[in-house]
């Protein structure tokens, strides 16, 4: 009996899961929990989705969002015998399920840094999103997927691939898309709502973000800055600065992009690398953790203390490589 | 003998052929025209392509893409008793072919427009992209795609889908796609040279105009504006702003967006529309032109005045329009 199967059985078992999702949950974390809480559904069963944070407003048409809840205290949460945690590599992503929760559980997850924090850990660092792993889960499950779940895992895999634009986008990647298109899901939909829904403040926000573009290692680094004042002043949030970081990332000659985003206790640094430098060691070292071409730490640091201890150990990061995954 | 057969006969039959695409050349003229030349050329067959512009610099990483001629006047060219015109409705697009080519003239395209200019006329507006028709015109002939070949089309449907955004883009796309990754394309390359070739002032640039976000008709309308000051200020040119539309055009209840830019004797203005309003009316009674979803024109005109005389104009168009061709 392969992992999947084990699960299934678990699934099957259960009388309702628990689902739990990262903190700032994204595209593959809202719409793998969406459809695994629909396919349990399907089989009679209850699930609940809890997230630390809200979920982002360009995330508000996928089918069943406002289901997901908001949870800050550990006992709010309602723990069903089978708890799953999706999308997250370890869990200081889930800082609500610190302490032993009390049922079984179950890791599903594609970052290569995950540490195996489950019961069973269905890990696949291929998958370029966990919604790929989703997928075939419900394919083994024998399920049927409706458009609902087309809609949520399409928005899964299209958005953790950049819309089919980062390294980790691989020809299983497209064919699951084919096939969940035939199924019910709207390119053209999902790709309006999330990336034609920028709220004016947030566009106001990029324009301040992109004001504060610098760069060194003759162009090979790049980072902007969102400061406090910047959010209050366009009345914006955290959730706006999404994708941000990809600007400075399409920058030619970008070897690695940066983010710099003050919060209420330091620094969030968000890091993009083009394939040169793998971030997610820089990340770890600085106590985040993430993918080799997307991590992320937090640094209780002043803004401008943050970028003089990251931007220099980027620099000899990116100095002591000198082969290259793309040319 | 269907068309596809028709056409792959006279290739066969020719002993080379004259491949031309339109003007301002884009990844499925482009990926479509360096595709049929490679296939010519595994048959034994002499290629040559003409266009009336220079290839743009993030499509010069396409294989073969230095033998794209470039050709101002209609004695230069050098024709094949098989004459090839892809991806362009009419013969405006291909100021080069008026007249009357000596050979035999194939009119390869996918747009609705088209108006059936050449001895065949294979024309499919069903298909997202040019690309798509010459992918099932390599099959039909049994030709091996190289991965070459494979670069060449996955541009071509990946750029003409804008990255399988726009709504032509159908679970076809995403298969031929597939299947050219498995062939040899990759998209993380192919992406990353189409949208992530900005220089660092383009981006300077960019900041600059989205400070510059204002609004109308509670949020239906959208503009920004690009200073020649800018511009100096950056170091880019009108070239620079291209796509700059699109960032207000993305933010969420904007039905029309405008780019104001300041030219030599006046402003250069480009209209998006979503849909409800069509913007090549109002372009055309400024002088201007286009299609219902994006146009431009020029005005003789301070800014601030022009931005005086368009503004209302598309206020009050928007305040006309009822229906909505997106919900």
């Amino acid at each position: 009996m392969d992992l999947y199967e084990v699960i299934i059985q678990e699934l099957e078992r259960t009388p309702g899961a628990t689902i739990f999702i990262h903190k700032s949950p994204d595209g593959d974390a809202l719409g793998s929990a969406l459809t695994l809480a629909m396919a349990l559904e399907a089989r009679g069963k209850e699930a609940e989705i809890y997230c630390w944070d809200a979920v982002p407003y360009f995330y508000r048409f996928l089918p069943g969002w406002e289901k997901v809840k908001r949870v800050r205290q550990e006992n709010e949460v309602f723990f069903y015998p089978l708890v799953v945690g999706l999308d997250s590599s370890d869990l200081g992503r889930l800082p609500f399920l610190e302490g032993r929760p009390p049922g079984k559980v179950v890791n599903i997850d594609h970052h290569p840094t995950n540490t195996r924090w489950g019961d069973l850990n269905l890990v696949e660092p291929g998958a370029a999103a966990t919604g790929e792993i989703i997928f075939r889960l419900l394919e083994k499950w024998g399920l049927e997927i409706t458009p609902e779940m087309a809609t949520c895992l399409y928005t899964a895999i299209f958005t953790d691939t950049g819309g089919f634009r980062f390294s980790n986008t691989t020809e299983a990647s497209l064919l699951y898309c084919h096939r969940l298109v035939k199924l019910g899901a709207s390119p053209y939909e999902v790709a309006t709502h999330v990336y034609e829904s920028y709220s004016p403040g947030r566009m106001r926000l990029l324009g301040l973000a992109l004001n504060t573009l610098s760069m060194a290692a003759e162009g090979g680094v790049a980072w902007i800055v969102v400061t406090r004042e910047m959010m209050e002043a366009t009345g914006t949030g955290p959730e706006d600065t999404e994708e941000f970081v990809n600007f400075p990332r399409s920058i030619r000659g970008v070897e690695v992009a940066l983010l710099f985003r003050e919060t209420e206790s330091g620094v969030k640094v968000s890091f993009r690398s083009k394939g040169k430098v793998n971030v997610a060691l820089i990340a770890a070292s600085l106590g985040g953790g993430g993918h080799k071409a997307a991590a992320g730490c937090d640094m209780e640091l002043p803004l401008e203390d943050a970028i003089k201890r990251v931007v220099p150990l980027v620099e000899e990061t990116l100095a002591c490589c000198t082969s290259s995954t793309f040319s």
